[in-house]
């Protein structure tokens, strides 16, 4: 254990779902024997983690005596449990949505942990990112390389601690579907939403693996942000009127691949129509009650896949970490203290919010 | 060509959809200089064939003179064109769904033929099985292997190419399905409509694969006819109250992949509740405008898939007539005469059909 | 931990590579916080023993204060650590050769737990199955399933652990080699020294999986064994003038795969003589200081892989406990007691061992 | 056909093995049903072509009346024969080095023609591209997109068709090599001999993949020019003492692939030490008699992969295209006249040759 780690922290925490967010000061936890302590520098707001408050979800998230929510922290370890190996005080760590799993199924057997039926989750069943010293399974935490020489987030670590606490979870999600998409570098992909906050990053990291990308988005600047982070070719949903049709135009046939960022279940289904024959329609966004509906006729003559794809595993994470470490993807963020979180909720609820936030622990 | 082929035949034709099928003399085909001439002995009747004389899918089927039907005929090569490799006159040769592509296309040249956008269709826009000689294109006609020393068939070619010929369409369609479905030996398979005729071939070519099969399908003598051709577990939805739940069970968790045989969007939904984690669902069976609906949540949360699987490419034919060759599969046929085509419309107008047709040219 | 476990039990140990083979008694380990406790009832002997024995291999064995050897133990959970998850008592366990990995390397997130660098290896660098009560890693100990319901084994315990325990390291092996080769059901798949322990293992994984098996040994009874154990063409190399034209002739261009379980450079040499365009070569047997040798023009013009297969991980495992549980794979052996070890060393070492032996805890 | 073609041509032939290579007017060859006259504009020159003329290789090459040797060879299409879809007067169309194949076979049904048993080959079986009108079958004729809008290539089509002649051969083999390695975007490939002809495109297709590229070569200047066409990390074989172990150490545990495009059998011995576990050695270059050495016991326990990597196919050649067709792709050509082109065999002969020569069939 790092000698400077104290007694007591601070952290936003809840009592009951949709109870009051506080600020307060709590126990440090200790490390289990397999679990690292990680001094949480920054860390990501997500959507999940509006949902894990008030409690919107069938699994019931741990209130015992609290929960403490987040799971896109970034930070250093500064403790550990006697059974971890790989792991070093001082190294970079990241805690993210998937803390442990049995270890013991098929899934788990497969390195699929994020489909065992017993995932560990943090913010959720286990306490998260949002306080100042975090615990996470060693075996699970992410190992976050430092910055790379040669790169502008050398000596900058700051800066970069703080810019990849998204890429934790949003980072690792679009390029976990990108890879379940299997689409090869030269190929088509479509990404519905491609202007938004996963859909910029699914962009960026496309197009570093070698991808050729077709943006759907609708409204003002969109377009324009589409190109600054690389994309090829965009249809703006709002102009275009046959929107498959255009699709089916300029891929000569259709995209390879549809990454369905878009919370619209409208956008799910169209997709079906301009996937190519053979290609892969992948499911990520989670529009609430959503179905994604194919014609049978359809998608046997086209021989097409659709594929649900959910968070990465820990191959998938040090990979997306890899990618940004080199400089190939940019996260867009605000920062505001550990503090004003509830502010941030309050946002993601009235549905104001714009590009990720990124809350600072120190305050 | 072989000295001994006529100038007439007999056939069945038809001069507009819908309008009457008569059994008359016409022309024998002449082969282009890539295609060969196929004396038909035996000619499975598919329901497709029933599709095409009423005229039931966008796709206009060929009326000129008239259209002779069929896509499951098996005979032996009398004939060829100057260009064509690989048959010499006596080989056994099949007219399969696809007669010709392309081969220019993005999906010919990844032998996915059957996708290609100019598929031309034996029994559908170029003349099919239901005549005594046929034209085929050299490269697309099945190479049927001789009967095999060791097994039954040795000696007996008549009967194995009255047998074989189903193969041709059903076998290749099952089996190419369960290529699709990625699952590997070992696993659970779930097949709905297992009893049925193209179930009942789904279930031999499976355990030929190694697959553990779930059998789902209702009424008197199914689960004996399942049992008979070698399936494991069978779940009979008349008796069972909750067959997704059962089906978990036995399966300790779902079944690696479904295939969808069963001509039912409810069977076809359904087995979205019953597939494991990254398993498959795959469809092959086509209900008359039926959608296939999944809850996004949860296909991403279990992250399995949804493919469509057409009939088979050459490799696929070649491997399905290899299986029955070695006389791992049997197709429980009837075999008529011919001339009496028109009363097998009838019966599967009225929905009366039970197992497979096979006609004999000879009368 | 189970009331029955006593503090002393019985064991073959040595204290130095080559020293005495001695039979005495023990302490019982005690589980860490991440092992279980199994109460070992059977123990295949396998070449890596001796091996490890004598300190043939670069990588020294621990000896503090000896070392147990064995790697193929079959029994009961009779204890466990506190944070093992997975486990109950009266589980059937299994030691096998990898206990535990760094899970923190690439090879790990990827569940190539074997080819992880820092690998822990029973009765090698861990206490192995050669004692009557030894300790394993939760998560990498083997889940051996109760014995099925209309099969053979079921009520009959004893018989099926004596008969599983060398399914754990030479059963695992063989099919994962299998598994390596992508082979698909109907394929060629040729087994050298298909007569062989290692081979007829491999040659009913291989029917089990749907392949069709080339088997190639030579010498009295070779064929009559491959043929019982459900091999379908044998190729006597002491018969056979040209090995590899006769096995192009027989499978109609050449083997998809080959497994090479001989352990003889010639005979892996001679496989890539054989092997089909696009198929594969797998290296499995390691006879000492062998090279593999591939002629580069051939080997581009035919687009071979030639690819080698190490032990199984967890799911490997786990599926071919499955098939010997379902009655698929029957592991012929001998029963010896435990205080008999070295016999079987002897044995071994002098090149005279037929068949497998196993070990029995009891005496 | 075009109506300007005319009767006679300029062509480079010659009469027997190692004969003159005579510049001189021959007949303009006449399209088969199935295949399309091209009027060559420029075609590259490969080792190949020497070896052809030469007769260094086991089989022999077409010599009835002479052989036109060439297959890199890029042109528009002025005729075709009746057979013939997919291609229309005006295409641009590239004569490869796979002409034809028997359609027939396993190796075709799967797309890999180019692994034929009765390939039919451009330059060597066909006449080839040395020549101002040449044939090629519809089917396997390369489809050279238009220059596309945006790049540096529209509206300067003489100039790409020059430089795009390579791509039909040195381009597509190195394209294929990489996809054969199947290294994944983010991945490590090793590049042997990185900085001559075919490893310069090995490096440029290697990064517009999304790969970190390590090159190994010798010699002045060889750095920056690896450097100029993108790649990431040079190791020197002249200055570096163990090139294994530094490969081993910037990677990280070795390169995840590695493209051997060296024609050194010590440089594809030397592979197999610095590639990763799981990984995969592509072989590609071929120095004559050589042999791949591995030795067993290490690539089981790393559980690598060699693989052997001939010409791409019919999609590999698209895709390969399209690359160099969106700029990503530069191929350092010297142009020279059709005939002078017995200068280019001399210096080859003489191991003089520098980039790639690139023969106008204008004079």
């Amino acid at each position: 254990m790092s000698p400077n780690v104290p007694l007591k922290q601070k952290a936003i925490v809840f009592y009951e779902n949709g109870g009051p967010l506080t600020y307060e000061s709590i126990d440090v936890p200790k490390p289990k024997p397999d679990e690292i302590l990680i001094h949480i520098k920054y860390s990501g707001v997500c959507h999940t983690d509006l949902h894990a408050w008030k409690g919107d979800w069938p699994l019931p998230v741990k209130l015992d005596p609290y929960l403490v929510g987040g799971h896109e922290g970034a930070g250093v370890v500064v403790g550990m449990g006697n059974n971890v190996k790989g792991w070093k005080l001082g190294d970079y760590a990241g805690i993210k949505w998937l803390n442990g799993s049995c270890m013991n199924c098929e899934e788990c057997e497969l390195s699929n942990e994020s489909n065992c039926p017993e995932a560990d989750l943090s913010g959720y069943t286990h306490d998260g990112s949002f306080q100042q010293y975090a615990t996470g399974l060693a075996v699970q935490a992410a190992h976050i390389p430092k910055p790379k020489e040669g790169t502008e987030w050398f000596g900058n670590d700051q800066a970069y601690l703080a810019e990849v606490s998204p890429i934790l979870c949003a980072g690792v999600t679009v390029y976990k579907a990108l890879k379940s998409s299997e689409a090869k570098p030269g190929q088509f992909v479509a990404i519905s939403g491609a202007a938004g906050g996963l859909g910029s990053l699914a962009v960026q990291y496309a197009k570093a693996m070698g991808l050729v990308v077709v943006g759907i988005d609708g409204g003002e600047g969109k377009e324009e942000l589409f190109k600054k982070v690389g994309g090829d070719i965009f249809i703006d949903f709002t102009k275009e009127k046959d929107v498959p049709k255009k699709i089916l135009e300029v891929t000569g046939g259709g995209a390879h691949a549809v990454i369905n960022v878009a919370v619209s279940e409208f956008a799910i289904n169209q997709s079906t129509q301009y996937v190519r024959s053979n290609g892969t329609v992948v499911l990520v966004g989670l529009p609430a009650n959503a179905y994604c509906k194919s014609n049978v006729f359809d998608q046997v003559v086209k021989s097409y896949k659709i594929v649900g794809s959910y968070v990465g595993n820990r191959a998938d994470t040090r990979q997306a970490l890899d990618f940004f470490a080199r400089g190939l993807v940019r996260s867009p963020i605000k920062i505001i203290g550990l503090s004003e979180l509830p502010k941030v909720y309050d946002e993601m609820e009235n549905g104001k919010i714009l590009g990720r936030y990124v809350v600072d622990t120190r305050h």
